[in-house]
Formats: structure tokens, sequence, C-alpha cells
């Protein structure tokens, strides 16, 4: 049981979705961040790219339904799925992604443990495999609001659904609605 | 020099207002939560105990930006001013607040940490002092979010000044107009 009466059904309303109805004036701007940030279009990343960036932050912050949650919404919309989630997550620098997105991984991992760890050496690199401006500052900020999210969602002590099919179902969601208050 | 070229001059736009101006999508979403949990009315924490939550993160994340922001933020809007911000900030044990503040205090360290390190024993020890589920979870979630700003910040090597006045005065603004894109 969550640390505070969320005043749901924990079992229907996971994670960070039961403090989301318990408290919608904050719920709305999380999840307009969430949507801007890891589906809004135009974008030079994907939607997959994003969500992998999402779940790779979460995994390093050992937010179970954070994770379990953007590592469906990243295989959902992969052409290699959930074998490219796991590979990046168990070894980044080994892992079968573009050096540009391997790079952004780089800087998202130094925003997880200070801000002040992106050095310009980080970001040298990440240019000199053609990220841009947007890309750098989406990085960062996916990074950061990750280790929100993350910190909201067990900083209360919610449920997380131990069956993958919650979270597989949760990406269906997603995929098609977008983020929205429960 | 910040990271990216944010498009402004950053002595006119320091901080997280650069990255602001430069994405106002994601600005936006940032704001409104700001504005809704260190501001919104009615609510239990005054904005001047709200905004020493935040001071006291970002210090503990030595985001000097964002603690100094804040900081005078709260200062501007506390009976006892800096030197209340100061005795928390040095000493959270010792400094004059209030038990239930105190206790919002330590969970809020704890979300500095880890979510996961906000334990039963600190929910209890905060709820023997009066704090509700309301003052819970926003005490959580302005902890997580300041989490998230300072890395973002910083992340983007943002500008800092170093004169107090620059903060005090964005204090007058913030305490006449709220928070907004700038």
């Amino acid at each position: 049981m969550a640390h505070i009466d969320l005043g749901v059904d924990e079992t229907q309303f996971p994670g960070i979705t039961g403090p989301m109805v318990y408290r919608p004036e904050t719920g709305k701007p999380l999840n307009e961040l969430a949507e801007v940030l890891l589906r809004g279009q135009p974008h030079p990343l994907t939607p997959g790219e994003r969500e992998l960036i999402a779940a790779y932050v979460s995994g390093l912050n050992e937010c179970t339904f954070c994770c379990s949650s953007h590592s469906a919404f990243a295989a959902a919309q992969l052409p290699t799925g959930m074998e490219l989630v796991d590979q990046v997550r168990g070894d980044v620098d080994g892992a079968p992604v573009t050096p540009k997105l391997r790079a952004l991984l780089h800087i998202a991992g130094a925003v997880q443990e200070s801000g002040r760890k992106v050095t310009p050496d980080l970001i040298a690199a990440a240019r000199e495999e053609g990220a841009s401006d947007l890309e750098i500052h989406d990085t960062v900020l996916i990074a950061a609001a990750f280790c929100m999210y993350n910190r909201y969602v067990d900083g209360l002590a919610t449920f997380a659904p131990s069956d993958q099919e919650s979270y597989t179902a949760s990406a269906r969601r997603i995929v098609a609605q977008g983020y929205s208050l429960p």
C-alpha cells in the first residue's frame, strides 16, 4: 500500500496513475511534460528512442514501475522491440544503437547522477555523432524529468504490478492515446 | 556559456529561464507544475514553507541557480526571511521550524537521495506531527520536481548570476506575478 491514501484501488491505478488521480492539479502538467518530451512531433528522435532514454534512466534509478512501463512503451515503438531495450539497459556501450543515440544515452546517464556530471566532452561527443541542440536539450530534460517521476512513484511507495501483461497493455494505450490523466 | 545555443543573452535569461525561452513547449508544463506546487491556494503549507523545501533540496543537489533563487523566494515570503533559510540549509535539525515542517524536510531530504529512501518511519513521524496526506504528497513531489529542475539547469550548464540582487529581483517578480514563461 502507498504511503498515503490515494483514494483508488491501487491495482487498477498502479504506479504514477494513482497519485495523478489523487492530485489532478499536478497530474495535468506532469502528463503534458511527458507528452511533449516523449511523443511530441515533429522531432528528430522517434518516440521509441525517447522512451528508451526514459527506460534507461528509470533503470538506473531502480524504479520498477517506471522502468517496466517505459521499457514496454519503448519496445512497442522500436523495430527490434524489447530485445534492444534489454541490450541498452544491460550494456549501453555494446548495444546495437546508432552512435548518436549512444552518445545521448551517455548524457542521460550523467544527468541521472547529477546535472553537474554533464561535461563539455560528453556534449562534444554527441555533436560529433550528429546530435543537434534540440536533441541534447530534450535528452537532458527527459533524463531530468525521469529523476522526478521515479522519485515521485517510489517516494509514495506506489504499487508496481509484477506481471508483464499489465505494462504491455499500458503500452497499447499510450501508443494509441498518448499521455493524459487516467 | 550553456552547452547549447539558447538563442538569448544568458545574463538576461539566467538559469532555467534561458531553456524555457528556447523550448516553450516544455517550459509551459514546467512553469505550471511550479505554480501549483509552490503557490497554489488553498494549501496547508504557506508559499514560504514550500519554497523552503525547494531551496533545501536544491542546496542538497548543489544547484547554485535554483538554490539561490528559491532561497530568495522563500526568504521573501517567510516572517524571518533569509535567516531561517540559512538555518534550515545549515542544520535542518536545529533550525527553528515547526516539528511538522522539520519532519517534511526529512522526507524531502530522503527523496533527494532516492524515492526508495522514504521509509514508513519517516512518514509516520510526519503524521505524528500533524502532516496530512496532501502535505506528504506535495512534499514528495516538490522534492522530486527539484531533482528535475536542478538537473535541467546544471545539465545544460546555464548561467547563474553571482550577485544576490539578481535573485532578490526575481523574488519580487515571482511573489507579484507567479511562475510563467519569461
